[in-house]
């Protein structure tokens, strides 16, 4: 049983590599850490199949493993992993009050948030299926496997942008979905794609379904949504590149984030503006996205939480003597 | 042979933690990375014994170990790992000029310097024969070891303090040895240091050997310089933190760094500021210095370096079109 109004000295929120990266060093640092893994245990690394750039693993390792390393090496040095979801915060006074699944309150001294993410989909359920078997949300991560081949990108942004000609390098031929008849991407970046040989743009066109042979995606089926004419894209990777959403939505009004949501941190640190929170991983990155950045800014936020606390806690003990 | 001349995409210095993790995605990212090993190839991790909280190895693993993982998967994705010494760089003009083994000239589009940060060590012979066996110059990557043990601490600037009383809430006892009768430190640190119980500070005190059972460190034989009266201290760990040296003598002049030799970087990013040239790593990092943090941060030069040749290309492109 967990006691109600328990007190932590470190509350680890979300449990993707930045946050058990930060359970680790929290609990080598002596600071009893307990982390709460949020809804996906693992964070979105479980939804994924083959990782091979996470470095330390010479042949590959497939996402869900990974984690559970992950995950094992942090209780083994002692952290506290509990299966539990963070509702609501309350950062107005030291010490902070977190709390679990609508129903418990829990104090602490310093907060780490780690709770990623979400890549934003279109909504098939074909998507699904075949995610991580074709259906990929990062091209980074995953275009490499595709080297040789032809794949689809969807998406009218920059980022989406950025991916398809990073894509164009690997694949022999890229098809580059734009819903509208339009990009929103910058000019830099759209004149990029137009300039890139194998990019084939297709306006106005939507995804009807991804279509694969109940393994692996083989193609997908397109419509163009003008004149209503569907066509099939002999494709073996298709990428969604139509955003994503930071899952920082419970900590609004009471921290600084940009309008997306993603959390500001002090550059070079992984300090709010709240004294005692700290943020790492993707919840205040949407430039690198990566399992190892992640993990190395979830290091981060063990060391500054540790430093913060053991900066405070000499704070009180010299308060108390000059008192005395 | 390697061919006089030759011309590279992206070259990378330096081979720890940062260097070939840029590898790995460089490499993914069809940059066909050339890396450049340094002297001690796989860095400052060769040299230690366990690392156990670096994520992904559950049960801990060996340094020299995890720096083979690390070369084989880079190259196995297609890196091109070179054991050789870069001796100096001209960062005046496009494309940058590396000089191997002063002998041959490379050019490259984007450089990656990941050559790292040495301790600073006493000297001493024994400090070497027991170093990763009980010798450590790494609080936080090594003071969890040594729970509940006595250890001497060396050192008087903020970093030794910092480290002082991390290993304190570790240890049972830790002797800190000042070899003046006063610190280098900030006030606020010394005052964190002298109201922490079980720190016990020995000024004027200079450490003569450090002595073990030939397996590990057992006792440290220390003299103090104005009485010449010398004592052993029964510990099992001994901690050296009289400072870091940055490996980036080779830039001094072609790049920004501050006046300890730290390679600056544009907050969030690994751009420094020359053009193409990025720095991931120990040598751009004195603050956190742990194989997790430079791993993230040589992904994040590897993607800064695509995404810098990609914006060239394209620029390169356009104006050879307006040309025409």
């Amino acid at each position: 049983m967990i006691p109600n109004n328990e007190h932590v000295q470190c509350l680890i929120i979300g449990s993707g590599p930045a946050g058990y990266t930060a359970a680790i060093y929290a609990a080598r640092a002596d600071l009893k850490p307990v982390l709460y893994t949020g809804i996906i245990e693992g964070g979105q690394l479980t939804q994924t199949t083959e990782v091979e750039n996470y470095p330390g693993y010479p042949e590959g390792i497939q996402g869900p493993a990974m984690m559970q390393n992950f995950k094992k090496q942090a209780e083994r040095l002692g952290a506290d992993i509990r299966f539990g979801y963070v509702t609501s915060v309350d950062f107005s006074s030291l010490p902070h009050k977190i709390t679990i699944d609508d129903s418990q309150v829990i104090t602490a001294d310093a907060v780490i948030i780690s709770t990623g993410a979400s890549a934003k989909w279109l909504g098939l359920e074909s998507e699904q299926k075949y995610n991580g078997f074709g259906v990929s949300a990062c091209a980074v991560c995953d275009g490499y496997f595709f080297k040789g081949q032809d794949v689809a990108i969807v998406g009218a942004g920059d980022t989406a942008a950025e991916e398809a000609t990073y894509l164009a390098k690997l694949c022999r031929k890229v098809y580059m979905l734009v819903r509208r008849n339009e990009f929103r991407a910058s000019k830099a970046m759209i004149n990029r794609v137009l300039n890139t040989p194998n990019i084939e743009l297709l306006y106005d066109t939507e995804t009807v379904e991804i279509l694969g042979d109940g393994l692996n995606v083989t193609r997908v089926k397109v419509i163009n949504n003008k004149t209503n004419v569907e066509k099939e894209l002999a494709v073996t990777g298709f990428f969604v590149a139509i955003g994503h959403h930071p899952n920082t939505d419970i900590f609004r009004g009471w921290i600084d984030m940009d309008a997306v949501g993603y959390i500001k941190t002090r550059p070079g640190t992984t300090r709010t503006n709240v004294a005692g929170v700290f943020c790492c991983g993707d919840a205040q990155d949407h430039i690198y996205r990566q399992a190892v950045t992640a993990a190395g800014s979830g290091c981060m936020a063990a060391i500054d939480a540790e430093r913060y606390l053991a900066a405070k806690h000499h704070a009180v003990t010299i308060d108390s003597i000059t008192v005395n």
